[in-house]
Parts: structure tokens; sequence; C-alpha cells
């Protein structure tokens, strides 16, 4: 184990064996922090809650956590997680194995994430937000939740498997986003998108399938699914198993 | 009161007896901290500067400022001021009671801001913005107030009271937002919004008014004014007044 | 030198003697800091990364780093860096002098960007921008590289020198922005713009030259180029170039 002596853990906390934690950084006492996990500097691990039901915030084996990171009680992440800097994560989140989260994003709880989803930087995460497996959202994509705010109703929004959401969207309360769908740049999303469907725009619009886009990579071939061409950070057996779709389709 | 020993406060600001501070948090001499206030780790507290006029921070009684916030001198804060993490306060702004800044939120300095007004994550408030009392302000929220920038003219705008803004909106220089209007998700607000008008779009266009809205709880009734139905985190005088308006209408 | 007691700078980071260090900060080893240079608070500066190509993070005479930043190691900044807090960089980013990074701004690396270029807050900059000199991007910001996400190839923004990008807008993979040329808020830029050309909307359109607009104080002058009008922060003699251009046109 690799404190740095300026950490400040509690004793209660459940760290394996092997675990760093940075320079300046506070792990309080209901946490459990997996093998191999590195904590860099000035971050905040499982801030007391009482939104929070009081179950640990459990990290799992191998996971990342940039510095400057605040992460509550009461939430579980699967094997791998990584996250950029200054992320935040609310109480009564579950996430799969391999979660990235980029660097500035806002986690607000009472989520439900797959297996290897990725987020890049400053993605905001309204609660009863649910993503499935393998989905990509990028920067400034906001998930929200409340019909007519501010009220009491929440209707979280639904990303199914192999979604890709562009910089700068919006998708409003209850929408349900296809597998596969492609949502362009600066969208705000107020109906469901079909299956491997495209929509963009102000409001979003269906622009038809996402099998029509080409690589711009001059070799002619499709952009989706995007799993047939890049496959960057995903484990083996992933992989093989795309690649094998493509020899077996 | 209940320093952390690693946190620095300066021996000359002023901290009511029961304030706590949390780790790695620095306290500059020129605060005076209100009875009952919890500043958490990692914060900086009353940062010098010239562009202040000399005046301290002031936070009131009963607030909570949260990890990683940063605030300059000269600003003034009523009682339970409430702030999210990673939230920036420049100078020269001031708040009524019951101000409440999302995580990430950044206050450019020279507002003014009423009693019980709501930021939730990520708002962006421009120099010379006017806040009236319980306004409603939604993540990726942007108040500009420069017409051709860059330059040296500075159109705050204006939001009159029980607004609400929703995601991911940005208002113009110089507009005037009506009281109870309702900003929809996404729009850019180019032109002044009257009085319970909704405007949506990029750019906003009007689309009537806000009592058309029904909430989506199969109840029939309207969803604004929001006050009728919404009223989690007022104080019981308001909340008390809020409803006596429907009984006697 | 002031290194603050609580900071932990590394024997082998080379600062000037007159360099300042705030409290909770960390200096690593691959760093060189120029004279003046003041850091403040929570900063990390020269993060180790794989990513970069093994040369320091070096940061020019007199500049400012403010709290909660965190720098990576292999990036060049010329003199006179700005930054507000929270401000992220990541590897291989060069910066000619006078560089101002606005709070909560994320430049993700692979980056060149020119002379006197101004960032206002949580802009967003993709790998492979190329910003030229005399820049202005306000905040909420997003220089995207990606043309069909997630995918292997990047195709960076362009932006010429003296180009004015407004508030929330989104620059697609590949786009170009002429110099001089003005981007509205809340745009989409899908296609290049010309010199001193406007483009607002999503997606943007052209709405002719820069030289229509007129700066809203009465006088009647033109509000583009903004150089005859706005000149606070830049040094004597590129002002004084920018005001004899006006005598001598």
């Amino acid at each position: 184990m690799s404190i740095h002596p300026t950490a400040i853990v509690s004793h209660e906390a459940k760290l394996s064996d092997d675990v760093e934690v940075g320079p300046f950084s506070i792990v309080h006492g209901n946490v459990e922090i997996g093998s191999g996990t590195k904590i860099g500097s000035n971050c905040e691990l499982g801030v007391p809650s009482p939104l929070g039901n009081g179950s640990p915030l459990r990290i799992g084996d191998g996971s990342t956590i940039r510095s400057h990171s605040v992460f509550y009680e009461s939430s579980f992440f699967g094997q791998n997680l990584t996250t950029g800097h200054r992320v935040t994560v609310r109480e009564m989140t579950q996430a799969g194995r391999g979660f990235q989260i980029g660097t500035l994003s806002d986690i607000q709880g009472h989520c439900k994430i797959g297996e290897y989803v990725k987020f890049h930087s400053n993605v905001h995460v309204g609660q009863h937000t649910l993503i499935e497996d393998y989905v990509w959202v990028f920067p400034y994509v906001v998930f929200t939740n409340d019909p007519h705010p501010p009220s009491n109703i929440m209707q979280g929004v639904r990303v199914k498997s192999f979604a890709a959401i562009a910089t700068m969207s919006t998708v409003l309360p209850g929408v349900i986003i296809g597998e596969g769908a492609l949502i362009g740049a600066c969208s705000a999303v107020t109906k469901d998108v079909g299956d491997h469907r495209i929509a963009v725009g102000n409001p979003a619009s269906d622009r038809g399938e996402t099998s029509k886009i080409k690589l711009k990579d001059g070799s002619g071939k499709q952009a989706y699914p995007w799993k047939y061409h890049f496959n960057r950070g995903y484990p083996e057996e992933v992989v093989t198993a795309w690649l094998s779709e493509i020899s077996n389709p």
C-alpha cells in the first residue's frame, strides 16, 4: 500500500494492499477499494451523505481516479474504472466494468450504467439515467430528467447499447435512444430515436440509418457500427467477439 | 470551532465560534463567516484581489460550502448559502438568503442575486447579471453580457422572480426574462421574454403562456406557476404564503 | 523563491529564483518554470504521462496559474501565461506569449496556439486544434476533431487570427474559421467560415461581413475588427501597431 503521508485515510476504510493514494487526498470510512487502484491527489472519496443508503462506496480492482475528484458513499463501480480530473459522483450510482468518466463530468446519482461505457469530458448525468453497455458520450452532453422544471417528477433518459451521443447534445426527459443510434453534435433530443438511426438538430430530427455514414479515411467502409473499426481500450475478449461478427456476419 | 489541523486560516479572518473548516482548505484574512457554517475540503475563501473594493467576503449563518470551491473577497451572501463542489465566485457579488450554487458553477462577479435563487450544476454568470427572487437556473445555462465580443460594453441580463431557465440555454446580452417565464432547454434567448411566457428554440421564439403546460403526474393540474406544487427546500413561511395564494386566489 | 511549506516540489524541477508556489500544490520533476511566475494553491504541474514525449512542462516568465489547475508534462507556454481556476492541460500543447485560459477550460493536448490568444471560462479544445494569434474564445465553446465518433480519425479545427467565437458554439471537425471572423453564440459550425464573415445558427449560416456590426455605444463606429476599439491586456507595442493601422489605413 502506498498512501502519501499527507493523505487522510480513515482506519475504517477497506483498501486492498496495493492501493495508492496521492497527496492531499481524503478517504472516508465507508469505502472499499480494490486491488491495484490508484487515487490521485486532492481527491475526496466516500463523502458521507444522508442521501446514501448506508452502503459503502466500492471501487473495483485496477481503477484510476485522477486528481480533484469527489465520490460520495453508496455507489458501486466494477473493475477498471478510469476517471479524468475533477469528476463528481453522487450517491446510489452503479456502473459495470471499464467505465470511463472524463474530466469535469458530473453524475448526479441514482444512475445505472452498463459495461465499458465511456464518457468524454464534462458530461452531466441527471438522476435516474439508465445507460446500457458500450455507450459513448461526448463532451458537454446533458441527460435531463425533469419534464417541467422545477418539479418532483423525474423521467430518466435511457440510452441503449453502442449508441454514440456527440458533443453539446441534450437529451430531454424520458427519451429513449436506440441501440447503435447516433446523435449528432448540438442536438436537442426531444423524442425517442430508433435503433441505428441518426438524429440531429434542435429539435433533433431523423436523418436516416447510421449505415449510410462512410469512414473519412478513403476506405469506403461504413463508420457505423463503430465497433467494427474502433476498439481502442476494450478488453481482448470483447474485441475478438466484435471482429468475429465481421467474419461471420 | 472545528478547524481541521491541515487547514490554513488567517488570524485576521472573523469566524463564528461554531464554524467548521475541512482539510486542506484556506481562509484568507478578509473574510467573515457566520454561525454554523461548514466549509468542505480543498476550498479557498477570500482570495485577495485588486478587483475587489476592500470589503470582506461575508458568508451568512448556516451555510455549506462544498469541497474545492473558490470565493474571492468583496462578495456578500445571506444566510443558508449552499454550494456544490468546485464553485467559483469572483469579486463584488451580492446574494440574498438561501442561495444555492450547483457544482462547477462560475459567477464572474459584479452580480446581484435575490432571495432563494437556485442554480443547478455548471451555470455561468457573466458580470452585471441581475437575478431576482426565487429564480431557477438549470445546468449549462450561460448569462452573457457583451453584445459584440470582445468589447468594453457590458449589458447584463435581468431575470425576474420565479422564472425558470432550462438546461443548456444561453441568454444574450441585455435580455430581460419576465416574471415566472419558462425558457425551454437548448434555447438562445435573443430578445425579451414577457411575464409567464414560454420561449424555446435557437433563436428562441414565443410559445404561449406557461399556464398551458400540465403536470405529467396525471393530475391535470398546471405545472406553472411551479410554486403551487414544488416547495422542497424553501422555508416554512415562504411555503405557507405560496399555499395561501392557492386557497385565496 | 517562495514555496509554501505544504507544497510538494520535486528536487528535479527547475524553478527560477522568484517563483511562488501556493499551499497544497505539487510540482513534479519534469518541469521548468520561468521568472516571476506564481502558482496558486491545490495545483499539480508536470503530471508524468506515457502520452508525453519526455520533454518537460515549460511555463514562461511572468505567468500566473490559479488554484486547482492541472498541467501534464511535455507542453510549452510562452511568457505571461494566465489561467483561471481548475484548468486542465494535457500533453504536447504549445502556446505563444500571453495565452489566457479561463476557469474550467480543458485542453486535450497536441494543440498549437499562437500569441495572445484568450480563452474565457469552460472552453474545451480537442486534440490537434490549431489556433492562430489574437483569437478570442468565449465560454462553453468546444473544438471537436472526430468526424464520426468514436473513431481513430482526427480532423482538428483551425481558427485564424483575430477570429472571435461566441459563447456555447461548437466547431465541427476539420472546419477552418477565417481571419477576423465572428461566430455568433450557440452556433454549430459545420463548414468553413471566410475571413471577416459572420456565421450564426445551428447549423451556422453566413450572415454577411463583420463590418456591418456597429458598436452599441452610440458612436456609430464598427465593432469589428475589434482590435481598433478593444485592447485591454495586450502589450503596448501590439496596441501601438493596431492604433497606427487606423491612422494609416
